[in-house]
């Protein structure tokens, strides 16, 4: 199969709630459009969410890890591409470019997927499934950006706290992967992203999370602009890590 | 001009991180849907926001009704449609149908808008508004849902709270119509949603908020299934007014 074949590209324009009080697509829009893009992009090549449920298998999202030179401005097209770098029997490597309305890269993405099986929970043989096809589309696009990095937290005083309530509740019952990154970025205060933005921004899913949870988030400085913060519910178990690298 | 004309009609697909718990689309995602094709259809026919902030002119949403028979659910396509009732010298009716896959219409929704100067934030006259041609657009297509209604709320013991964040704030600085929206349905318990659906939706906005405001919510239960909601900033102004009928 051509390289360029492999590639799925989806067109998209930046609404008018979905951008933020700076004007630029919001990270979690933009995630949430990564996301739907891997799910066009696998749909299309038998592998999508619908067929692994018939199935009873389904994708679960690992690791997000997006790096940006600038973003879309309400009411611009922008588009996305992606396509999978590696398949390991446990993992999948999905990577993601965002371009702007010329053309122009302006942003990677890097994502890692793991398939379960919907009635054990225990994860899948990517390798077999499908017959073994998904190889077949295995792309080399260069995709610059490192891969997502570990993510520890020491910091045992919490900065935020949020009961999950029904609008981050998704149709699987968990706390959607989306609404965890609104909440994150909420720490901050708004200066934050008036007087910086987002270079890099990773995403690390560990646990699920569910309705009337309570999650706390515990953040830690690195550097000037670089912060990591975790979230537990009720007050234990982590249920996802992340980095943001403001410039 | 043939009263097809003057409809807009908008394809969209029922995103999975846009269903909510029960697999439906949520209302906040409704009502951004519903805002984009009001846009779409202004913009189409030379009235659009962009054209108007050109003149130092905007839309401002004051209310919004929605009823539903049914809600897509994830991964189905729907459509909606709209078109301009009528328009009058301070305020322009804007009405909707909301379509399944099937085309069978499901749901109707009714809004009110008004122009303001960007400058003077005072109200534009619309019938003066691109050469009076915004009269050429009534359509008398029907729609048969009662028009948004007054609500009063007399409760006043708050039911919830919630500081405005980062999240929460559009590109002109003030709470989104649809955060709101979000944080409303907030206050109900899961159960609500799993045990009935939203029949009517009524938003009133009356004021702005930003970032940091303190909004409080008073809920006041008028039937089994009708409850008018009321959010104030800082403990005095009222922002928005909200009716939720249930079935």
């Amino acid at each position: 199969m051509a390289e360029e074949n492999k590639i799925g590209t989806y067109k998209f324009v930046a609404e008018p709630f979905h951008v933020d009080f700076t004007g630029k697509l919001t990270m979690g829009v933009l995630g949430n459009h990564l996301l739907n893009c891997a799910g066009f992009h696998a749909t299309d090549r038998g592998f999508g969410m619908a067929e692994l449920n018939e199935n009873h298998y389904t994708w679960v999202l690992s690791r997000l890890a997006i790096e940006l030179d600038d973003l879309p401005l309400q009411y611009e097209s922008f588009s996305i591409q992606t396509w999978v770098e590696n398949v390991y029997r446990l993992f999948t490597d999905r990577n993601f470019a965002i371009l702007n309305k010329d053309g122009k890269t302006i942003g990677y993405a890097r994502s890692i997927w793991a398939m379960i099986s919907t009635e054990t929970r225990k994860p899948a043989d990517l390798l077999a499934l499908h017959g073994g096809r998904i190889k077949d589309y295995l792309c080399d696009k260069e995709c610059p950006i490192d891969k997502p990095g570990r993510i520890k937290v020491e910091e045992d005083k919490p900065i935020g706290e949020h009961t999950a309530r029904y609008s981050d509740i998704d149709v699987n019952g968990h706390v959607n992967s989306i609404k965890y990154i609104e909440h994150l970025l909420d720490l901050f205060p708004m200066e934050q992203f008036r007087d910086k933005r987002i270079r890099r921004f990773e995403m690390a899913y560990v646990a699920e999370s569910y309705y009337g949870d309570k999650l706390t988030f515990y953040r830690e400085q690195l550097g000037e602009n670089e912060f990591d913060i975790e979230v537990k519910k009720n007050d234990t178990e982590v249920v996802v890590r992340s980095k943001v690298i403001f410039i």
